[in-house]
C-alpha cells in the first residue's frame, strides 16, 4: 500500500483507522477516547474559519493547519486561551458592569481563574503537553493536614481532614467488626470470607489487634499524634484521642470526602509549571499569526459554497467585517452563541439555547507569607468549608518560599450568586473576612486579591455547559452533529463539561467530521 | 531584662525556654517536638568534635558553630550527607565485597538511595529547607492509577489501585448498609445515627442511591470507566464492572492500602527538586571547611578535660591521627560504633551493641522512555507487588519528559537478603526481569541501573536502627543520655527511626544537652 493509498483510505474513513492505530501505539487501549490525530499532511484542502481561540479552537487550528487547511481564527479577547487563563501582576480584567481590576500580584505569583488541574486520565491534554514540552508538576488535591470546616460543627473550629477521615473509617470498620463478632453477618458473608473481611477492616479503618478503634498507636498513626515522635530522651510520642462515631457522624464534616475518591480528583493530578496558560501559549506559538484578536462575532451564515461570518472590533463596535471560508468550526460558548444569529437547522438552534450554563466564582488572594505552610504545615490541597467561600486551596508549588497566592474562594451555581452580587473588590474583602474565620493570619498577611465570576465574564457568560440527563437525551446529538459546513466544538460538545479535556476531545471529533466531509467532496 | 540576662537564662535552662518561645512563634504548638534552635550566638565556648557528617552531624556542626563553638567534623566518606545521598551519572559507589559501580544515568536524572520523601509534619527537615531556600516539590506516594500486583492473584495481571480500593470500600460499605437495613445494627447504632451512617457509607463506599455498589455511574466514577467520557457524538462513557467483595477479599491485594493512610505517608509528602542531597549540600555550604573527609574513626576516648578521637585515612588505613576537643557529638551508626572502642558507661556500651540494624536494598533503573506515563498514565506513586522487588516507584518529577529513572526495587529485612545475596549487577538484572512481569516495556527500554544495599554499605552496615518495644524500654535512655563529654545523635537516638527528621531532632536534643553541660561549667 502506497502512502497515497493510505491517505485516500484515511479520507474515506475520516481518519478513524489511522487514529485507532495511533491509539494502540499510545497504549491507552480501550479506556481512553483520545487518539493522537493521525498525520494528515497534505490531505486537507480549502479554508476553515475557527470561531474562538480557547483550547477547542486552538486544537482545531493546529491540527487542521498541520493537515494542510488554511485556517483563520476569530477571537473575542485580546488574548488566546479562553478559560485556559492565568492572571499575573499587571494583567487587567473587566467584568460585566464595567468593573475593571488590575492584578497586583508580585512577580512570579499567579492564579488560574479557569481550569487549574489536569487528571492523569485526560490523555488529550497530557499528550499535547508532552508534544509541546510543557513541564508539569503534581497538583495536590487531597491534603490530609488541610481542614474540614463548618461554621456550626465543633464550635467552628476547623478539623484536620486526617482526623475526620480516620475517625469515620475507624468507627465504621469497628462497627462492622463488632457486627461480625456478634454473628450478625453470618448469613451475609461466607465463613471463608469472614476472616479476610476482619483483616481488611483493620487495614481500612486502622483498627488495633482487637479490631477496636480506640486511643492508641493504630489510630494515632492515622489521625495524628497529640505529640509527634521526636529525638533524644523525650522523644516518645503521645497518642491522640479519637472522636466517637456518633460525634463524627453528627458533625457531618465527612460530606465532601467522597469527591476525593472520584477519578477526576484521584492522584495524580497535575498542573503546568508557572500557570495553566502555558498550554494555550504553546498552541499560539505553533499556529503563528492566524488569530485575529478583539473580533466579536455577530452573525454566522452558510450556503452550499461556504461559510460567511460577520464580526466587529470588540474594542470599537459598529463597523462590521466579513470573513469567509469553506468550513467553520465554531467554539463559541452556547451561552453567547445563543445570542448570535446562526444559519443551522432549527433543532441545532433549539439545542444551542437549551443548555444552561453554570455560574461560578473564584478569588485569588496574595499574602505576605505562607502562614498555611509555616504555621499549619499545609502544603497544597484544599480546605472545605460551609462558609460562603466554599473552599480555600493552597498552592501546590513554591513550597517554603515567602509569599503565596491562595484560591480564596471557589463556588458554583446558586452559591456563587451570593458572592457575585457584590463588586469584585467587595468579593475580595468578603473572601478575606470569611477566610479569617479559618486562618486568623489572613488579617495580618493579606496584600491584594482579584475576583473572577464566570457568569459575569463577557467572553463566556457562564462557567461551563450544565448538561443533565434530560437535556443530553434531547439535544446533545444536535449540538455535535455537523450542519452543512458548520460544526460546533468546545467542552459543551462533550461528556466532560468544564474540563479542558472535553474541549480537546470535542474539537478532535469535530475536525474529524469536517475532514471526512471535505474529503468526500465538500457536499453536505 | 537585658540581652545578657536573657543569654544567662538560656545557659541555665539549656536553651529550652527560648526554644519553646521559638516554637510558639512557629505555630506548631503542642503537636511537634521540633523547635527552631534559639539564637545562641556568642554563648558557646570551647571546641566540639562531631563524628559523622550525615544530617545529625551537619545539624550539630551548623547550630553549634552558630552558637560560638569551634567545631570539627570527621567523616568516613569522601562526601557529606551520609544516607542523605543522591546518585547521578558519573558517581562511584563501592559496596562491601569490593563491588564497584559507576552510575551511568543521563545528565539530569538521579536516584535517592536513602531518604526520598519528607512528610508534612517533619518540621525540622522542612524548617531547614525553608531557612536554606531549598526548593521542594510534591512527592507522590499514593497513585490511584498505579498497580497492586501479586504473582498469584488475577493470574498475575496487575490491578489498578483505584479498582481494588473502590471495590473493597464499596463492598464493605454495601455490606454494612445491608446489615443496617436488616436491623442488625439496631442495638449497636442509635436511631438518630443510623440515617447519617447510611449517608456516610455512601460517601465512603461510592454507593448508588439505593446504597448498592454495582455497575453504574457511582462505582465507575471511583474504580474507573470501561470507556472514559469523551467529546462529540460518541462521547458517552461506558461503565466498568466492579469485582465482588468475596473476590476482592480473597485476592488479598488490599494488604498494603492501609499504609497510605498512615501519617508518615499521608499527603503532602515532598522532595527537594533535583535530589535529596540538596539538604546536606546546603549545610556544607554554610559550615564551611570544618569537615575532614575520608576519616575513619577507630577509637573514642574521654577524660575530665576533654575528648580524644583516633582516626585514620579511610583510603589508606594504617597511620593513626588524633583529634581533640572539649566535647563530642558522635553520630556514627550503632552498627559501626559497636565495633569501635568508646569510653562510655558499661550501660551505654551495652546499648550500642543491642540495637539491630535493618537490612534494606534499593535499585535505580534508567529507561529510554517513560512508558509508565506514556502507555499507562502512571505519574509518580508506587506499584506494590509480592515479587521479590517489593515495589516499583515512579518519579514524581519530570512528567512528560523523555527518559526517567525508576526505583526498581525497595525491600527490607529478610526480603532484602534474597536480593543482596547477588552482586549489584545481578540485582539490577533481576530487578529488570521481575519488573518486566508488571511492565513488559522494561525489556525494550532498560538502559542502565545501580544497586544499593544498606546493610552492605561500608559507612552504615544497615539501613536504620531496628528498635522494638523491649529494646526501647531497656536501652533507649542509655543511648540518649549524655555520658561525660560525649553525646550520641542520629536517627537511632530518636523515635523516628530511618527518617531524616529523627536525625535532626536527635541532634537538636543532643546539642541542647551539650550546651547545658558546657554552660554549667563543663563538669559532667
Amino acid at each position: 500500500m502506497t502512502r497515497r493509498d493510505l491517505l485516500r483510505m484515511i479520507g474515506v474513513a475520516g481518519g478513524g483507522a489511522l487514529m485507532y492505530q495511533a491509539m494502540n501505539n499510545l497504549g491507552f487501549a480501550a479506556e481512553s477516547p483520545y487518539r493522537r490525530p493521525a498525520s494528515l499532511q497534505g490531505t486537507g484542502k480549502g479554508t476553515v474559519l475557527i470561531l474562538g481561540a480557547g483550547l477547542a479552537g486552538l486544537v482545531a487550528a493546529y491540527e487542521l493547519g498541520k493537515a494542510g487547511y488554511t485556517v483563520q481564527v476569530l477571537e473575542y479577547n485580546a488574548r488566546a486561551g479562553g478559560r485556559n487563563w492565568t492572571l499575573r501582576g499587571g494583567d487587567v480584567y473587566t467584568e460585566l458592569g464595567g468593573y475593571k481590576q488590575v492584578c497586583e500580584f508580585d512577580k512570579g505569583l499567579y492564579f488560574n481563574p479557569g481550569p487549574w488541574r489536569i487528571p492523569y486520565h485526560h490523555h488529550g491534554v497530557l499528550d499535547y503537553c508532552r508534544q509541546f514540552g510543557i513541564p508539569l508538576e503534581p497538583f495536590v488535591q487531597v491534603n490530609h493536614n488541610a481542614y474540614l470546616h463548618s461554621a456550626t460543627a465543633y464550635g467552628g473550629k476547623p478539623q484536620r481532614l486526617r482526623e475526620v477521615q480516620s475517625d469515620l473509617n475507624g468507627g465504621i470498620a469497628e462497627l462492622l467488626a463488632k457486627a461480625s463478632d456478634k454473628g450478625r453477618l453470618d448469613d451475609l458473608v461466607s465463613k471463608e470470607d469472614r476472616e479476610a473481611l476482619l483483616e481488611a477492616l483493620r487495614v481500612m479503618g486502622g483498627l488495633d489487634k482487637d479490631f477496636r478503634y480506640v486511643e492508641g498507636h493504630a489510630s494515632s498513626e492515622r489521625r495524628g499524634f497529640a505529640k509527634h515522635a521526636g529525638g533524644g530522651p523525650d522523644g516518645k510520642p503521645q497518642f491522640s484521642k479519637p472522636n466517637g462515631l456518633s460525634d463524627v457522624l453528627q458533625a457531618k464534616l465527612w460530606g465532601s470526602l467522597g469527591i476525593n475518591e472520584q477519578q477526576e480528583y484521584q492522584t495524580t493530578l497535575m498542573q503546568p509549571i508557572g500557570g495553566m496558560d502555558a498550554i494555550s501559549k504553546a498552541f499560539v506559538e505553533r499556529i503563528g499569526k492566524v488569530v485575529t484578536y478583539d473580533a466579536k462575532v455577530t452573525a454566522i451564515a452558510q450556503d452550499e459554497h461556504g461559510v460567511s461570518v460577520t464580526y466587529e472590533d470588540a474594542r470599537s463596535p459598529g463597523q462590521s467585517r466579513q470573513a469567509k471560508a469553506d468550513w467553520c468550526v465554531c467554539t463559541i460558548p452556547l451561552s453567547i452563541l445563543s445570542q448570535i444569529p446562526i444559519q443551522v437547522s432549527a433543532a441545532k438552534v433549539e439545542a444551542i439555547s437549551a443548555v444552561p450554563y453554570w455560574a461560578s466564582s473564584k478569588i485569588g488572594l496574595q499574602f505576605d507569607r505562607r502562614f498555611w505552610e509555616e504555621d499549619e504545615a499545609i502544603y497544597g490541597g484544599i480546605t472545605g468549608t460551609d462558609l460562603p467561600i466554599g473552599m480555600i486551596s493552597y498552592p501546590s508549588h513554591g513550597f517554603g518560599t515567602k509569599k503565596g497566592v491562595l484560591l480564596g474562594s471557589y463556588t458554583f451555581s446558586t452559591e456563587a450568586f451570593e458572592f457575585t452580587a457584590l463588586t469584585p473588590a467587595e468579593r475580595v474583602r468578603k473572601g478575606v473576612e470569611y477566610g479569617a474565620m479559618i486562618h486568623p493570619q489572613y488579617k495580618g498577611s493579606f496584600e491584594n486579591g482579584i475576583a473572577v465570576a464566570w457568569h459575569r465574564s463577557p467572553f463566556t457568560l457562564g462557567c461551563f455547559g450544565g448538561w443533565n440527563d434530560a437535556s443530553r437525551a434531547k439535544h446533545y446529538a444536535d449540538i455535535c452533529s455537523m450542519d452543512g459546513r458548520i460544526v460546533l466544538a468546545g467542552e459543551h460538545a462533550s461528556y466532560l463539561p468544564a474540563w479542558q479535556e472535553g474541549a480537546i476531545l470535542s474539537s478532535l471529533s469535530a475536525i474529524d467530521a469536517l475532514h471526512a466531509r471535505a474529503a468526500a467532496g465538500g457536499h453536505s
